[in-house]
């Protein structure tokens, strides 16, 4: 129990301590969120409230976590659980200091929240055997969905850094060259087939230096926490470029995370196992205890006008291959993370239809559209149209979760 | 003429003036190089010899100069011309005062080359014809060696930026997963088929806002300058990985550059046409003038013992696509690029074997081993050998060059 109200059903129990980047009255900062307040780091930080945990001057005043992070698990643990002390419903120091409450603790409304990392390189899996069986049964053989390697790789590839936003950050329609299967030669023009991709990220809190390996056993101490990830996709433009290197164009115009990092630690209660690997992976791939965590997952799609419908609820504990697969994996040649790196799921899709993770499955390339509320169909995302996703946890009780990430669809600049 | 001495053929000519990160005798600061000198940018900065271009306090003192590019060409270019000044037969300001001279001018053998820029992104290119041909030919269809895309698109896919690493760094052969042909799964253990690509690279100067794009007309406005860029390839590794999302980490365990950035003012002079291209391109792609540059390659394989051989000279004007063209189409979609974002070639390969731009095309997958002046042969790269690549334009007397990006193999950790 908080002494801050916690409406019932909260993602930001007291359980959780996200971290993430928050604006307000022209000032960055370090937050986390409690209910619907959102705490200032920085002046607990300024009233001597993280005394002791080694905290470097101002690090909860930069722009983005990475040095927080950077500190390791051996001070972001203790200053997780420091607040956790600090905000319990008999600990008096900040809910009785009239002037530090007003200064550390705002409401929602007067917070703008940031990319909360300075993302170096950023990867995508494509780990849910639903969704590659999926992708795999539509365009090339449903008998034989899955390619030769997927079973025994956490097949991957590099994606864009840039490009990634926080939530609320609209995204513009991209434009770039397609070829429609009936024509000659490739055409120019805005994008006509926008999905989404319902995707998680984990993101990286601690280096590996270049020709070292993390080994599963050790990737979780190497991740900080997670977010929510949408992997928006324009399926015409992929269509045309991804043979022989990959997604390109498709994918690079635009990535959005929720803004809020949830913290391994408070997924720990959430541990779930994966899916039975057969046939058995290579030893460097072995795990040894459960890597998975349940976490529920929602896409949305709301219209201009308001009117929303949910397309789609998956599970991350879906996945095929676990984060500390991906991380093994991606390391195993010696490749080198950063603090800060963001790594992505591929879009999770459970078993059945209600569960796929993107409009190119929803609509089975969009033969089967999806009926909206106010009576029109999607096949794909129309301009004005906003994709929301939501993920939280929840067992005996304890609730855990990640808010959402939300961005509306601008047409073609 | 200097009056700085610049040996016959050497690539640091007066008309040159490149930019590198430089440290010696524990400092790291911004330097340029003529002939066999590195000058400190920043010992001329703090002797008021910059005064009047508007440079921020402490731009050469930096381990980047992502600072400095990001000032845009109407005070880099400016810079450049002052130094080429500065060092000019009749200047005395540096010649004649024996304290600055000292400060300033340092021989190469005291300093050592870090990584010019901090990559935020990397994309890598596939633009030769000669090399996708080749490739198409080893592995697909000889009559059909192309995809449908290659003539429409300039290919490209995104690297990973934390492991690109400055010449000199050596590279441990990556360990990974990889399946042999006549084998039922896939096994662990180093790679077998370590393979360089020679190719070069450009450096983003001005960035663009998500959402926007940039035309042919303009993208050279957005290149700051150029490097030469060796993608270790592991083409074991990469081929049971890159079907379907592309290659991840039979590339992503180290990429090597040469530490000189030259800029694109320097190579003006050795402009040249790209080849005919046929089919028309979109108009997005059009030129309206010559974007490639002759630039003179070589690919050096150097024995531990110190035997070496030339196997490849190329020259980067055989490229198909431009660099103005692979811009313009990176951000056609609204992806945003950085000050120090970084675009490789993709192998520049010439239309003989001699030209070719990597071991895979050079021994033709190993049917052709190279013989080496000590009696070996090559196939791929051994461990303990050093690859070396040098690049350079010549025209009319003048010489600017490039100098070499040089990087060992050392055995799998």
């Amino acid at each position: 129990m908080s002494w801050i109200e916690i409406p019932a059903n909260s993602d930001f129990s007291l359980a959780n301590i996200p971290f993430g980047i928050a604006k307000a009255g022209g000032k960055t900062f370090a937050a986390t969120r409690i209910g619907d307040s959102v705490v200032n780091l920085d002046a607990l930080d300024n009233a001597g409230l993280f005394d002791g945990l080694s905290l470097p001057d101002g690090v909860f005043k930069q722009e983005t976590l990475n040095d927080f992070i950077a500190l390791g698990k051996s001070v972001t643990n203790p200053t997780r659980l420091r607040i956790q002390e600090l905000f319990s419903a008999d600990n008096a120091k900040i809910r009785d200091n009239t002037k530090l409450h007003n200064d550390a603790i705002l409401s929602l409304n007067r917070v703008k929240m940031l990319l909360p990392v300075r993302v170096g390189d950023y990867t995508d899996f494509y780990s849910s055997r639903e969704h590659a069986t999926n992708v795999g049964t539509m365009f090339r053989d449903p008998n034989n969905a899955l390619l030769p390697n997927w079973l025994h790789i956490p097949v991957g590839y590099h994606g864009r850094a840039s490009s990634i936003v926080a939530s609320g950050t609209p995204i513009h329609r991209p434009k770039g060259q397609t070829k429609a299967d009936d024509a000659d030669v490739p055409s120019y023009g805005p994008c006509r087939l926008l999905d989404f991709e319902l995707e998680m990220a984990f993101i990286v809190g601690k280096p590996n230096q270049m020709g070292t390996s993390v080994s599963v056993e050790d990737a979780e101490d190497h991740i900080f926490g997670m977010v929510i990830f949408n992997d928006w996709s324009a399926r015409d433009i992929q269509k045309w470029e991804y043979v022989p290197l990959g997604p390109f164009l498709g994918k690079n115009f635009g990535s959005s995370v929720s803004p809020w990092i949830i913290t391994m630690e408070a997924l720990e209660p959430f541990r779930s196992a994966s899916p039975k690997q057969d046939p058995k992976v290579l030893p460097y791939l072995e795990m040894k205890k459960d890597h998975n965590f349940n976490i529920n997952l929602e896409a949305i799609i709301e219209t201009e006008s308001g009117v929303s419908k949910t397309v789609s609820n998956s599970n991350f504990k879906h996945m095929y291959w676990s984060m500390a697969q991906q991380l093994a994996h991606h390391t195993v040649n010696g490749c080198n993370m950063n603090v800060g790196d963001m790594c992505a799921s591929g879009t999770i899709s459970g078993p059945t239809p209600d569960s796929y993770g993107s409009m190119l499955e929803i609509s089975w390339k969009g033969t089967k559209p999806v009926a909206m509320p106010d009576g029109t169909e999607r096949r794909f995302i129309l301009d004005s149209d906003s994709v929301i996703m939501k993920a939280f946890c929840e067992k005996d009780g304890q609730r855990v979760g990640f808010g959402e990430v939300r961005s509306k669809v601008l047409p073609a600049i």
